[in-house]
């Protein structure tokens, strides 16, 4: 089936969006609010898009159903220009789904879902002790959308890694990691136990693999 | 461990950015060669960033290690402001792997790795057969980088999705999707078959569970 974007309604797309382009990694959002205290916040439209410079992208739209923190993200960024992402691990899940309930203004997520935070080095902005990765990152770029969404750039300034999942080679382990990814409809994930590997090849062992063929 | 980016080598940086945004969505690009041909690189440095308006973001470096195309790519889309992205399944990776060759100039990589191309909706770029959905786009904006590296952000302007992956009311069926996302280092990636569902909690259930608790 096929579809021109412009006749979809903005509940189709989205599901169409949500349920294809997966699995999504997660960046759960620290900022701090204009009162000085924190806010806590998941988004799965995000990813690295380049190494050096350090640039993430982050879209303020997607699959957090509470309005409300998510304009306090946005507005956030917007006004103090830094934030810090920090990645979630199988053990965070519960914490992260906490903090995004409709809780009223007033009401700090991160007490509720019992986060310890911890000083930045870069910027203000707090991070999520029990994260296995928090990456400081100032505004870059942001892109205004319609109706109060955007996208936003930013640069990673300054990266944490828990010691107990890296070498003084940048060796990471992957299965002490063990990030999860954002997947389709309402609170699904995938884990990241199902590897494969499929080795690169290069032009010289294509030919090779030519000539042996019959 | 902690470090300020600005100490890290491009290749540290690189290393531990690779190893940790995880998993990472699959765009599958193909993009039309001045002369005519098609073009085809994958890249994982992509995510959608807003559902409405369709945009998604691609980073024109990452984990494809064949520098020729990842220079056809990020050219043809300066020169042509178009491409597709194709997701990608299991049975799609071993034509995705062989497109990532760094094959010489004038070898075209969709021949080599067997793959049928079809003709697009809205866009010249064409679609590859054998990919359970394709994403007809449009530049919206390119951030050119330092050394060639640049970041699109592509507005989605036609959906196709394969016939019995989706119905009628745009549900999508996720076993028979089965796209796989990008892990670490030289060629690892995860299945979405090990899945688990937070379900959302509102306020109203929030404030039940607490009279419930002792």
């Amino acid at each position: 089936m096929d579809w021109n974007v412009k006749d979809l309604s903005r509940h189709q797309a989205s599901k169409l969006l949500h349920s294809t382009i997966m699995p999504r990694p997660i960046a759960f959002v620290t900022t701090l609010n204009p009162d000085g205290s924190a806010n806590a916040a998941p988004f799965s439209f995000f990813n690295v898009l380049c190494t050096q410079p350090a640039i993430v992208a982050i879209g303020l739209d997607g699959d957090v159903e509470a309005e409300d923190g998510l304009k306090d993200t946005a507005r956030n960024i917007a006004a103090n220009g830094e934030f810090v992402i920090n990645l979630v691990d199988e053990g965070l899940v519960e914490a992260m789904n906490i903090c995004s309930i409709d809780f009223p203004t007033g009401i700090d997520e991160t007490v509720q879902a019992g986060l310890d935070l911890v000083p930045s080095r870069q910027v203000r902005s707090p991070r999520i002790a029990a994260s296995p990765v928090q990456f400081e990152c100032r505004v870059m770029q942001r892109l205004p959308l319609v109706a109060g969404r955007c996208i936003v750039l930013g640069e990673i300034v300054h990266m944490h890694v828990r010691d107990d999942i890296v070498d003084s080679n940048f060796h990471v382990d992957i299965q002490k990691l063990n990030v999860i990814g954002r997947m389709h409809g309402a609170g699904w994930y995938t884990r990241t136990s199902s590897l494969f590997q499929v080795p690169r090849i290069d032009y010289a062992q294509w030919l090779e693999r030519g000539r042996d063929s019959p």
